[in-house]
């Protein structure tokens, strides 16, 4: 099992709306080899920002990155950063392998 | 749903060991209401350190919550930090609530 996770500082005041475009996004997960499941995650607040995480589960790290090549991917982040105020910095991407 | 991940910082050449004191472990979580899953996961790798995280998912917070008081937690975490020249620090807690 392979799990992706993009880490996310959102400016204070804005979770709902950072939520609304993720429910509003398609994905085109659906049907991706390999693609196991996938959730939006909210974390803790603090004075300056909230952290999120996109959480994505894998059969393995060769179908995550077989993904990350093909054109739904490319579809899925077409719109990707285009309503900056959210954001505070770029998301930062951590990559976990399953060992247990 | 609700993740609670914990983030261990691993002194380089020590992840096997690292990884043999969890598989040796006995997690007493089976059996915890509201448990669903367990995993640890192994992150990137710097100069540094390589980063691991234990993963565990919950039905919610609440079942989370209610399992840290409980006597199954108490019983699993009282073997923890003996091999402390594996650890660089503190493990660091993250609690995430799925809202997609």
């Amino acid at each position: 099992m392979f799990i992706a996770m993009n880490r996310f500082r959102i400016a204070p005041g804005k979770e709902g709306e950072f939520v609304e475009i993720w429910k509003k996004r398609d994905s085109h997960l659906k049907g991706v080899p390999g693609f196991m499941s996938f959730n939006l995650l909210q974390g803790a607040t603090t004075d300056e920002c909230t952290l999120f995480a996109s959480h994505s589960v894998w059969e393995s790290r060769q179908a995550f990155e077989e993904w990350t090549r093909s054109e739904a991917f490319r579809l899925a982040h077409a719109q990707a950063g285009q309503t900056k105020n959210v954001y505070l910095g770029p998301p930062n991407l951590e990559l976990f392998e399953a060992v247990i």
